[in-house]
């Protein structure tokens, strides 16, 4: 496995291994690797002849008040885990490679911002959309994977690279969880025990919401009121958000119709949670009784 | 040559031409190509195996109240000009392809829009810098040609390129001049005949205050003050910015000290025209006296 900081450098070798007819896949990540990412990893080796993993805490997605210094970074460790499973290249550039001086341009998401996480970490989004082009345009892979868990950042990513044609196709991979159903994520490890054994509430909350959804008896109203309900009478946090959306279109849901996501946010002392779960509803005539 | 309308069909001429081992050079227009554009096309097809000629008038750059519908569109006559030249390939899309449904995301220019053309056409560079990234995702180019007519742009672009590390390089190409002076513009067909030989004192304001920047006797305030005077007593439209400012970084000039643009608009009645002169001062010494 050949690991890389210098943008120029695995612009070149990406380049040779292109030349010799290798198509790429990609998984950009924040570290800290987990199941979920060698879920992707797996898909990604699967469907391609190079994989790329990167590892890059990324400043501009991280709001003032919110973790980046505590975000987990684990990097020996990931480089181990990365390898073993079979990553060919290994992209871990530092916040000075990324960013060497102001950037004077950025992308900005109109929409599908101002719901779910877009709501509480304004700017979020458009730091996220912003890393993954410079990281695109570095790779340039045929592909690239990202998890289901970020449902929200997925959406988003599959629209710019829509609305700028990107060359790479968005794939994204399941949500993988851990035995008790607690979305994986590299944010747990900031979790105290206690609250790892509150967190799977918040995905509890979910499925109730998600078996009501698929029910139809009920409008999103009640739903979100019982399933949060359920979420707070079992965690010492807080819920920073609980909704249901069209999906992907991220739009308030005015019938049962067509596919929505039910996704919530718990804010732990040293964690803020995310969840999600997509549902196909069943009987869309019964909405609103 | 040949001629595309379709995304899909471009890239996958321009990809074959690629696996071919061919440098692909790109020259964005928006049609009714003149020297201007030639003199890019000719450095393009110096610098490289194949060249990508795009036109294409790009709603999203102009403003409410600006000239989309009465901008000139010329496309057989330009086909016709581009295939006299040697260009390649032509890629002259419909807006219905480019934007097919509701832009979600942008490109947004942060730094150095609150000067120049960027003060009187707000959002004007966001537009310009969004079409532009994605023509560059769709070519693919080894280079990008602007002229230097259009400095700011040329300026915005570069800092795009560098900030989302596009492969792409950005090249400036010097501003061609009619026989008089008047810098050459798509535009100019707007003019009326009087308008026509009034516009040269717009290039005649610029020399004069290039020339006192370089005697370097006068302050910014005063060279621009006496330039003003010159381009207003002989022309029937209005000025709408001259301003001298550091290139590129487009800053406030506090000293003769390296490269500064003295640049200027002008509003005729169906034509606002733009130029500009690069200058470096001679005697930063005795700024302000």
């Amino acid at each position: 496995m050949k690991v890389f900081t210098a943008i120029q450098e695995i612009r070149t070798h990406i380049c040779e291994r292109k030349q010799q007819g290798e198509m790429v896949g990609f998984v950009p990540t924040m570290g800290a690797l987990h199941e979920g990412h060698f879920s992707l990893m797996a898909q990604a080796l699967k469907e391609n002849d190079a994989v790329v993993v990167s590892i890059f805490v990324n400043p501009l997605q991280f709001g003032p008040d919110e973790d980046y210094e505590a975000y987990p970074r684990t990097l020996d460790a990931d480089l181990e885990k990365a390898e073993a499973r079979g990553v060919d290249i290994v992209f871990a550039p530092s916040a000075a490679e990324m960013y060497p001086e102001e950037m004077q341009t950025g992308v900005h998401v109109h929409e599908g911002t101002d719901v779910l996480c877009g709501k509480s970490r304004p700017g979020h989004f458009d730091g996220v959309a912003t890393v993954v082009l410079k990281l695109l345009q570095i790779v340039q892979p045929a592909r690239a994977y990202f998890g289901q868990k970020d449902a929200q950042q997925a959406a988003v990513l599959t629209n710019m690279a829509r609305d700028f044609n990107l060359p790479a196709e968005i794939v994204t991979g399941p949500t993988v969880r851990e035995p008790d159903g607690l979305a994986l994520s590299s944010r747990n490890v900031n979790l105290t025990s206690v609250e790892r054994r509150e967190a799977v509430w918040l995905y509890e909350g979910l499925k109730q919401g998600a078996l009501w959804i698929e029910e139809g008896s009920y409008g999103p109203g009640d739903i979100l009121k019982k399933a949060k309900h359920t979420v707070e009478a079992n965690i010492s946090g807080t819920i920073d958000y609980m909704d249901i959306l069209t999906y992907p279109g991220l739009k308030p849901v005015k019938e049962w119709n067509g596919q929505v996501i039910i996704a919530g946010a718990v804010q732990f002392s040293g964690a803020r949670l995310i969840d999600n779960i997509i549902v196909s509803p069943g009987q869309k005539e019964r909405v609103g009784r």
